[in-house]
């Protein structure tokens, strides 16, 4: 399966899908999945794992910094800046075994091929070599998502990641004093940035292609909306006095939804997925009902029409159901391009190892999208069957995971011997 | 304010107000209302108070049942059964101070005034007397509501009663070992029920009286909806390709509501007040969200075709959202008349003592819906401002609290007389 010359001895591999394997046995799931949300036990568990298989990898122990992010460091040439590969080992709620994980496993393995060929004087390096978990790249128990990378850069203030709340209040600091994750060191000097993911998406798949290239990360608009209304006893309030959050909050989801419908042929997802219902009992009307609104589209002018309508939606839901809402941006960008020299050299790499490829954007956020704002970035992705995410029945082929890790090497060689600067 | 003989000594209407008062401290919330749901600590702070203003009433210490109803009683006649008086002081999130809190207090009055008429030998007992606060008739934290009532008369078992759990998976047993509410004793042999409640709609204070004499229950048809999708990302997944959960409940919630404008006129209520989404993140696809639908008349037939249009509705719902729907039956009864004697005990009693009165039907469900399938049974009612119930700004006029409590108490003495026998 390796065409590249990079597949050496202990990271063979056989072992990368046996190290697969065992690692999606951690928070594993009936159906095939995993369930391994950040500062969960199965987290803890997979994460003590992968610092020995870190540490197997580059040869030195795994290091956190304060916001729980784990890498282990390579030095090729003292002083210089590092190439940073990476991804996140945490998952949604039963969730699929590859998303993110993949590429930490694959970061581990890539590093440790580069390694083997450095040490056999196969390339020269010019950068140094460091892996990555990102911590809590999801953001589904604690937000925003994408938190360790995003403290990384200086995007999230560490208080304030530290300080956020899941459904039941705990605050990460809280939960980092139960799973004892944060450490004092802090991530080196980063050169360039390489990610390896599943596409969760169908383009590769439809298109045949083991490799996609990342050209671009699509727009996104996100909202979060509150609902308010005032309590009553469902049975006995007159509907002619209520003010009902639910009701309010159900006519914007289910028309949300709809707004798709006036842009046909359109790539636009709308989508509301989390909600808190106060005080969510049998038989009181809700005085307020909070939740989200996700709005994805590569054209800018799109999403601005998009917003548009869903204002239009709610000013008449709050009309129908006499309640009060609001609506706030939580997170707005348009489309954001991945650099072309990182993009054009996977193809390059990819060409050169003989797997079809295709440029896609991804719609999905990742660690990258934030990296590649400060470095030079190549971003990798591997078909995801029937585009299946979040969703226990996740699936890459062997065979795809294989030429994914096989690219990704030949970049991250490439990388570390100067490329992109 | 006293109208009737029975207003003696430290049982005044001084007192009842004052003792009122200090009972509303227990869990009181900043906007005057309370938050005292079953098993929590402000909920077991005002049980503790009880029992002494139950052991002061009665002469004798608060007794446990083995579903934690908390009773005293008062011995007149050796071996006689017993007139119950009672309500709950169990609260929902957020809600009033009166809501069941106002009917266990006016009982243990009533109890020490008709105790007090027994020992000046103004009254001439045929029945002993008891007072209860029922356990958890709310439901809002443990279903189902009227539990301790529904133990009591056998219409739910005691071992059901106990497994039941709370949104965080813990049982009613579990939370008793925490509260230490439960004892070894039983009630009493039961001859008649007498409760007062505060009417939680506008009928009393439309009409300008103060006391309502319960007539019927109104029918109602409760069930419980599964709405089965997948999970999928909500960035990546194409809209063609998703079984939102979410949506497709969105759809039956809002189209439910709108069920009430096909009967103009009709007094029918339909509420969905509870939810649970699954995995309930901000960026996966609800693969399953639960829910309740409410829906009240007094009329068997509008309740029949409001199920028709349910079922419309939520066909529709998952054809639209392309997600399967299940509905259950969960609570049905039609209109369930209270004793017509016991309506006629109560009517005799306000106009002997000069109150205003006029006949309502009760919306909202009460332990004496249960007692009247049992023994004889009086429901009374004090009016509601503006109806308002659940609610923190739930009120109940203080002279209509009186009024209440002084039918209430010349009730109590016929019953305890041997009217109803």
């Amino acid at each position: 399966m390796t065409n590249s010359g990079f597949s050496g001895g202990a990271f063979s591999d056989e072992a990368f899908l046996q190290d697969f394997a065992t690692m999606s046995s951690h928070g594993a799931t009936k159906a095939g999945g995993v369930d391994r949300e950040a500062c969960t036990p199965a987290d803890k568990e997979n994460r003590q794992w992968m610092s020995h298989v870190f540490a197997r990898a580059t040869g030195n122990p795994a290091q956190f910094d304060a916001i729980a992010n784990q890498f282990s460091t390579i030095e090729f040439v003292p002083g210089a800046p590092y190439v940073l590969l990476g991804s996140h080992l945490d998952s949604q709620p039963m969730a699929g075994r590859f998303d993110g994980a993949y590429g930490v496993l694959a970061g581990a393995y890539a590093a440790a091929r580069v390694r083997a060929a450095a040490e056999a004087g196969d390339i020269t390096p010019k950068f140094n070599l460091a892996v990555v978990n990102w911590f809590n790249e999801e953001g589904s128990r604690f937000a925003p998502s994408m938190m360790g990378s995003s403290v990384a850069i200086n995007k999230l203030g560490l208080d304030e990641a530290l300080e956020s709340t899941d459904f039941y209040g705990t605050t990460v600091r809280e939960a980092f004093t139960e799973t004892g994750y944060p450490g004092t060191s802090s991530l080196p000097e980063i050169a360039s940035y390489a990610e390896i993911h599943n596409e969760q998406g169908k383009n590769l798949e439809q298109a045949g292609a083991q490799i996609g290239l990342v050209t671009a990360t699509w727009g996104a608009r996100k909202f979060r909306v509150v609902v308010r209304g005032e309590q009553g006893h469902t049975g006995s309030t007159l509907m002619e006095d209520r003010h009902d959050a639910l009701f309010g909050a159900s006519i914007v989801i289910a028309q949300a939804r709809r707004i798709v419908d006036k842009f046909p042929g359109q790539p636009l997802q709308i989508s509301v997925s989390q909600m808190e219902v106060k005080p969510n009992s049998p038989v009181t009307i809700a005085r307020e009902v909070i939740f989200n609104v996700d709005i994805r589209c590569p054209h800018a002018e799109v999403l601005d029409q998009a917003e548009q309508h869903l204002e239009t939606v709610i000013a008449e839901a709050a009309d129908e159901a006499r309640v009060e809402i609001d609506r706030t941006l939580t997170h707005s960008w348009n489309q954001n391009d991945y650099s072309p020299a990182g993009c054009a050299l996977a193809r390059e790499v990819a060409e050169e190892l003989g797997y079809s490829h295709r440029e896609v954007m991804t719609v999905a956020g990742h660690d990258s999208t934030n990296m590649k704002d400060e470095v030079p970035t190549v971003m990798l992705f591997v078909p995801s069957v029937d585009g299946i995410s979040h969703n226990e029945a996740e699936l890459t082929l062997a065979d795809d995971c294989l030429a994914g890790l096989d690219v990704f090497t030949g970049v991250v060689a490439r990388l570390v011997a100067g490329a992109l600067h």
